[in-house]
């Protein structure tokens, strides 16, 4: 008696056993498990009354609000696919995605008006504009408003749970294209189940928790979130944007027990100025991600939130989370040492499979300190990219992430570098992210990135751009000479550039792409 | 990239993540999970050299240790299906699952050599029978023991992941038989792998944790510890019959976290004599099925253990675990009211769906009075009866279970007896957990049953059976009235009678065939 693996049985059960719960929180409002489940049903109904053919894209153009999480259930109840857009990317992104995705349906904020109108007609398959509140009177877009029609609407029926095909997409992400163009990245109703079970069990959510919603949920799956808080019966409380001083009478507000980072949202909680004003001590723990982090953040954030605070590692391929820095309880590892490796990318939460591979696809030996590519095997990984063939099949179904690392004989992995920010000067491989690491440690970072430069004689050398993280600053030589304490010559950066800010994507990863443009 | 879901996969990540970790402990001996994994690769090199057919069922015949774990996995590396046995069955019932399953090997501790000697010229099927330890040397038995082989043996390989079908039967188990002839339950690696997830899941079990099996491993799927603990790499620590005295000296010496108990296994821990000479302050959980369970129980056992108690519901056909009794926090039930949910049959795991039905198969709502058949639907889901064709298909693939329930508004389910244990007197349905609730309740009362005896005027009479709890003793007629100020007058057992013990199946479940037959 085989049930087809979908992420609406979550929400089935959400209502089903948490119906009277709170279960989502979003600037100052509030909805039961039940409620919840109701507006998805509803937006089910308003995409069934258009229509669409089954599996049509539906694109979600939104801050990171209720609607976003009641579109991961809608669509999918709807029989639809549904693709969540960044809202920092551009009109030409946006133009790409749409276009390439053949979205039918877009859902989006009122805010984002202007620069969907710049590219409208040039979108080849969008038949419908849908407001999420509402604006001005269009005659491109659709007459009432979603919130409108949410308290009118009728409620569509279950989907049967038995007509799902598990293998059917259920999402479809774009990349951050920090590297390369947006792919889109398939997701499958199996995918996402499993996914949330066993990012879940790795971190340990329980009905009890209370997730803060920092990492939007437009982000690569909202890193799982939408599906596994919902399975559970945990509360949502959602926040439109990341701002440090929101996030710290949201905690306090709602006892969050929960949440996800990434380094620079750290940085910008524990230099937050009104910090010690809350009550935190209901959150119990949070990952880091997005980023390497580094063990004086994993010690900085532990002291400041009482908590536990571990890494981790994914990709929007992977639906998303790999890795987790969990200790290993017969490793017993204290101090210092139980600070480095909960900054480390960690080991693989159950259902993932990881290998180490060279050049030539053999297996390297796990001893720390040989460099492979790691390839994953697991069931979050996706069904492929959108409009391409199969990935091509590999032995055994390896997905390789071009993302090189050593692993260590207790299972570590310790990511180096992308494949593509190798640096290769004089021969010679650089790791920017290693170099990266080193101008961190120094009190006087606040943030930076080491990216190549041209150079007739080298081929390629180093470069750091930093942001300085004290008011009386850092110097350029300061920086070359700490550097030279601690790394191999040829990695010392040749240039250092003092900045105020970096470019950032959506999450605030920052995009070297954009760094290496600018040289 | 669709990877197959099997429980092998929780034996890779072991030995992978795992591998210099103590993982399995017995006797005072023990194994890291790579020494572990090695052993179940020989087991599968062995039965691999006998070149069986795929899917040849391999019975176990064995005491609850270590080779019965090795077993659950060295059996479908090998690709055939594991059938563990209970060992308090009987000669005439080990004939029947054994020609029932068309075993091919039989794996036995010399213990059983009689019992089997009895009936081996009536096994048509089996061709190997491998002793555990060196015992007589007998033409019909492998001339090298379990033991021996274990020392000197070859590995056989890892079997490719990518070559199982998930929808293969990897384990075959026989019901009980408190109702009827035993029944081959067929689980599939998907089964094990998704309840595997769900289960600890729900329980929130952790790494960190060390669970005693006191439960036997042959007894439906060992409660699917076998596959969970081996997947997050939690510590098994075995005892190769269940005592309250080893119980206690096992949970100081290996500072166990978790177990499972019946309620007949709980009331011996409580009342052990010994019980405060141990530390037992490792504990973190104790989970209560295969009978019903009290509030006083629970408390009881609670504050002996300083823990947290909660009651469950399983069947062998759902692998099995589907309910747990934690209280859902927005409901924020303190005192007795805790107590008497927790006691309760809980709420569905992640992956399991209840429905309540009449005799119709029409739904009931959840009042938390109307009665009805629970239905079942989840991933644990057994393919089907052995040997018998695919269950009747109703909609949507419910599995009936026969166990009559309520559920309340909260969704708690309250399993309220067998089907078949219902009394019918005077044209009244008496349900005999609900007198057996009632008696038990009874300070003098250590554990009872209520069945039905035959009547002229009423068609059936509801009689107690019952096991003093006091030494002073109680009398039938104290009871009587006792309930009589409890009950309707119709449902007060019209007989009582007083033993010393009560026939048990495998786990401590109470026989009520057997008190059936007897009258």
């Amino acid at each position: 008696m085989r049930v087809p693996l979908t992420p609406l049985r979550f929400l089935y059960r959400a209502r089903d056993q948490f119906g009277s719960k709170v279960g989502i929180v979003d600037a100052g409002r509030s909805w039961t498990y039940r409620e919840f489940s109701r507006r998805c049903h509803r937006l089910a109904a308003i995409l069934s009354s258009w229509r669409l053919p089954a599996g049509s894209r539906v694109a979600l153009l939104s801050y990171n609000q209720h609607p976003l999480l009641e579109a991961y259930y809608g669509v999918p109840l709807a029989g639809g696919i549904l693709l969540p857009l960044n809202t920092r990317l551009r009109a030409a992104d946006f133009r790409h995605i749409l276009n390439d995705a053949e979205a039918r349906v877009l859902i989006l904020h009122p805010d984002f008006l202007p620069v969907v109108e710049e590219i409208r007609r040039d979108l080849h398959s969008v038949r419908r504009f849908l407001l999420l509140e509402p604006g001005p009177s269009l005659d491109w877009v659709e007459p009432d408003s979603y919130r409108r029609l949410m308290e009118t609407g009728e409620c569509a029926p279950d989907r049967d749970i038995a007509g799902v095909d598990e293998e059917d997409v259920a999402e479809l992400f774009y990349t951050s294209g920090t590297t390369a163009l947006p792919k889109g990245v398939m997701l499958t109703h199996r995918n996402l189940y499993l996914h949330a079970l066993e990012v879940s069990l790795a971190l340990g959510i329980r009905e009890e928790d209370t997730q803060l919603h920092t990492i939007p949920l437009f982000h690569v799956n909202g890193w799982g979130t939408p599906q596994f808080l919902t399975c559970l019966g945990g509360r949502h409380v959602l926040m439109k944007r990341f701002h440090p001083g929101d996030a710290y009478r949201l905690i306090q507000e709602h006892g969050v027990t929960f949440f996800f980072l990434v380094p620079t949202m750290a940085i910008s909680l524990l230099n937050h100025s009104e910090r010690d004003r809350y009550d935190t001590s209901s959150v119990r723990l949070i990952n880091l991600g997005g980023a390497a982090a580094n063990p004086r953040l994993v010690e900085r954030l532990e002291a400041a939130f009482d908590c536990r605070c571990v890494a981790g590692y994914g990709l929007t391929e992977c639906s998303p989370v790999v890795t987790l820095s969990f200790p290993k309880s017969h490793l017993a590892v204290r101090g210092e040492r139980r600070l480095a490796l909960q900054s480390m990318t960690g080991y693989p939460i159950p259902g993932v499979e990881l290998a180490l591979l060279d050049g030539q696809g053999r297996s390297l030996p796990w001893n720390g300190s040989d460099l492979g590519e790691i390839a994953i095997r697991g069931d979050g990984v996706m069904k492929g990219y959108w409009g391409q063939a199969e990935p091509e099949p590999t032995a055994g179904n390896w997905l390789r992430t071009g993302d090189l690392a050593t692993i260590d004989p207790d299972g570590y992995v310790q990511i180096v570098d992308r494949k593509k920010d190798i640096i290769v000067s004089g021969g010679e491989n650089i790791s920017s992210l290693e170099v990266e690491r080193v101008l961190l440690a120094h009190p006087g970072v606040l943030e930076c990135a080491v990216i190549p430069v041209p150079d007739q004689h080298w081929g390629e050398i180093p470069k750091a751009v930093v942001v300085p993280g004290t008011p009386d600053g850092v110097t350029p030589k300061e920086l070359v000479s700490w550097c030279r304490r601690r790394l191999a010559s040829f990695k010392v950066p040749r240039i250092v550039e003092l900045v105020s800010d970096l470019p950032k994507g959506g999450t605030g990863k920052i995009l070297k792409r954009e760094l290496r443009k600018r040289g």
